[in-house]
């Protein structure tokens, strides 16, 4: 449940701000398949990839895990 | 870095609840040892084992991360 919500939302922003989750990816250094997969909410993303991707959208954690609503 | 202030957010917390590594580990249903070594920020912990301490501290994600300020 907590992946699903944190992957629609790391969807929306990215869908915001343009970008294809290749383009995104790329710009965040993380492999495209496991963005994606993460975006699908079928991962247990850690703690590092969470900042990698927070850095990506230029928010906190905390703000994101606040857009997430989780 | 992001560890670190992590680990030592949950360890305030969980101090001010007044509760020991092991009784705060045993809430959770983690092993005790791999609890401190997250309090410690020697681990990349994953959003499954961060919802369950949120859960313990019965707050939500972005609030425990609103707390560690990261």
């Amino acid at each position: 449940m907590v992946q699903k919500k944190f992957g629609q939302a790391l969807k929306e922003l990215r869908e915001k701000e343009g970008l294809s989750q290749e383009k995104f990816a790329l710009k965040i250094g993380m492999d495209r398949t496991y963005y994606a997969s993460v975006e699908a909410g079928k991962r247990n993303i850690s703690l590092q990839n969470i900042k990698k991707i927070a850095d990506g959208f230029e928010m906190s954690i905390s703000e994101l895990f606040s857009i997430s609503k989780i």
